[in-house]
């Protein structure tokens, strides 16, 4: 199949290696052009414009915000000149408005769009072991299926509607990052009373919370091991802002997400943006006075 | 060995059948005698007074709180009387600061106190697989460690400070509370972009948050089955107020557990005293107009 | 002075005929033509599209949000045509955002532009007692000042940068609708204890708490008359959210504004959008069930 | 009148003063000798036990806390011991809990009980300008009545269950933090723009917000001005627990009570225990990180 590819960030770039890798012929495109080249060497070719990246049968998007989307699909003129018979997929998180006017665009123009967001770090996409939560008209997701299997270990169809797969998204984003405020909170009591992070943290996520959020995350906070980033506090905020304005959008009061965001943002302002946002737990020790009482 | 065991609640019965199916020498006592044939049945002693049951060389204990536990030990006698060479295995979730009250009245008196607070469900007692934190003086924990072993899959020990064991047992309560909280809202979020429950949970439960709070809990999110209780919003709300008390007492402050507290209060108000906790989903419905719009 | 003024809804109204009454020549246009007839009468031009009315040496807007003004001052073309010499006072509460995005635009067309958000009912606009808060480069704010003193009791200068204004309006608000949701809680404590409402808030705007805000809005919750609106919840979740995106564009957490926009979002799920947003007194009741249990 | 007065703290001594200025006989115990010697020199009876200055018509309390009251009352044997006739006003702050339990007690005693918590800061109560919150059975009421004229500027009788008076107070001093947090929030907000806390406080303190607990506190945010404390961040924690205890033991949420509660706690683990409770403002700037960016 022939296939475009918009967006060779950490992630985007494994997802990318891995349709390059089944088999299909990639037309790949990035604004910096530094990770072009590991996918030339995996017989991708190098396009100029995001516009010749969609002359295919379906163009991925891995960007990394509705700014970057809108900017290459309408600004750039994607939308306006694409070939009949596309299908778009778009794995960003974006906005759940901005995945209504996507699709009503895509609609009026008779190209095919699916909202493809996906769980999982730049690990689990370069092993295609992403988690991609899709929705779109049903036809559209039957020819794009194949390509999403070849990225993800299990698809989650939500429906037809596309802003479906981003309210998912936005929604488990909110809930991963309300685990590393929980677990941010209990490490401070435990470590108030004694209890170092990791022997506290190893009793839950040895047990009741034996999960990858709390087991993965958990190693970092007890570790305070917040550099490099697997997903920045910049990232993070932007999310639970957006599961925020998706509440707003639909009359449903999201007090934990509210109680988040303002973490994230405490975060921002002692200096953290680019840390991982497991360093929530650094807010909660700084508000307790931990960060400066001797061990 | 010759135990007491002082509650045969939904959890204490479990525990106390299995010590007795060990082979040890019991003597039972409970407020009502319902659940005392069950015991003897198994060979156990019943006594009429609990300063009989502490005629042993463990003394278990597993009651609902402070309250309970001191009119127990206190006010029935129980500790003024004990024998030299008895050990207490308090399994009860109470205070830090009554944690802190009875170690030190053991000390005075000479009576070894372990602090062995439990997680798992009435189904984990009965099958001898619940999780066991264990702290308190290190010749005590010793002594009782085989029998700890008798009731628990696992025994995680913390320290020496018996409050120790405490903390942990709340500050898991409390990500437990957290988990509900985030799960009840990020249903509702989904739900009202057309998401159902059950949909959204087998998505996040399956991947990222694959362990036994997600998934047990969002069963019974997901089919709104709040009834029989497991564990009810009253002692939810016990917990977390314990928790909030230990970070009050030691300059932690806790915005999330003061959320879930509030949420958990709305539920009480709400008539939900003695569904499962996880009625929280409910009460983040109910915020939404959820529980009033048709579906 | 020739004088344009859009936007004449029930604050608007009240402002234009001040300005009407002071001898100022007046070019009106609204939306809708109802409220027109009366500034007529006092001698006002109708115009019949907005850029008739910028004609003029100042120009008033007092338009409901971002949208709004964006869609007058561009999209009608006003800013593109406007003479030379005009003033625009934008009497509106917006973003930041906005308010440094139209900033930048006068600028660069040479046109003078001052933020002159007001605090007052529709009442006080019409006895032209509102207090103005002013920002803008400091010859525009001369050459408008005597007619901000015509509409309001006191001119309360803030700077040059526009957003300023703005941002001690939309600071002032939340302070607001802070005060609506302390009354409401306390208010539901209270008489969960058996003190009505209006014993309560007599005590305390009487003695410590005795401001306008307090008396004022104490009325309406102590008699339960949240309508017809003041200040309508949808307009006062837009302003707090407002003053949220504000915190967010400078790194400031703004906890209570989080969890007052969550109270306002569930007023709105509970059907409230048009009733005064005194009605978070409502919300407090009912997360108690005091709405429910009889007096 | 034969009046008794235990406690001479900053509040009690002001009160004291102003009750033998009116010409009672009056028989004064401190725990600390150092402040009786003021009451000595205005003709009251210094007297060395709790017991003897409960030999009187009245006797009042201005005690620091439920322990200090039940210490006092209970446990020295004044209630045990007190004359036929006697009339306790306690004007302590204390927990409903409390306030029922020594109704309660009180009433067994054949002794009168009137709750009569004040509103005021330590200057009022030596100008007799406190606002007294008044319940208690009315016979009892009407025996004290003068004497509670002589130190307030006015009472606000609240009906005959005594924690109905603590409750408004509790109410009250929640109001009062709610103030700090939202002008600490809002006046962060301000600086993060460029507008200090004093322009920005003024005009809201010159406004709607024109009452004592916005300009007294407002100009102690306005200078950072924390100490000396007239009423400490350890005091006022205080309060808003009992608050959030009333609302608990009535099954009223209070998320605002919760979030002072938490910064209150933020702003003891930073130092300021001894600190104002105005300085919920530092904490606000500390979150912002605006306590170290340069002005």
């Amino acid at each position: 199949m022939q296939i475009g590819f918009i967006g060779l960030g950490l992630m985007g770039r494994g997802i990318a290696a891995n349709l390059a890798r089944a088999g299909h012929r990639m037309r790949v495109w990035n604004r910096s052009s530094g990770p072009v080249a590991e996918l030339v060497a995996l017989g991708a070719e190098a396009v100029s414009a995001p516009r010749e990246a969609a002359n295919a049968e379906a163009l991925f998007l891995m960007l990394s915000d509705d700014d970057a989307v809108r900017s290459v699909l309408i600004e750039s003129g994607v939308l306006a000149s694409a070939p009949p018979g596309l299908t778009v997929v778009n794995l960003a998180t974006i906005s759940v408005l901005c995945a209504r006017e996507l699709a009503e665009r895509h609609r009026a123009r008779g190209i095919g769009y699916v909202a493809a967001p996906v769980f999982g770090r730049p690990d689990a996409a370069a092993a295609g072991k992403l988690n991609v939560v899709v929705a779109g008209e049903r036809a559209a997701v039957q020819r794009v299926e194949p390509l999403l299997k070849a990225i993800g270990e299990r698809l989650w169809p939500v429906g037809e509607a596309p802003e479906r797969a981003n309210v998912v998204k936005l929604a488990g984003n909110f809930m991963i990052a309300s685990a590393l405020e929980a677990m941010g909170e209990a490490c401070a009591l435990a470590r108030a009373y004694g209890i170092d992070a990791a022997t506290f943290l190893d009793i839950l996520s040895g047990t009741l919370f034996a999960a990858p959020v709390y087991r993965n995350y958990g190693a970092l906070i007890a570790a305070e091991r917040y550099e490099p980033a697997g997903f920045p506090v910049r990232l993070g905020l932007k999310d639970v802002r957006l599961a925020l304005a998706a509440g707003d959008g639909a009359n449903v009061p999201l007090p934990l997400a509210s109680l988040v965001r303002d973490s994230l943002i405490e975060a921002l302002a002692a200096g953290a943006a680019e840390r991982d946002w497991a360093a929530l737990a650094q807010v909660a020790l700084r508000r307790a006075g931990l960060d400066r009482r001797t061990r």
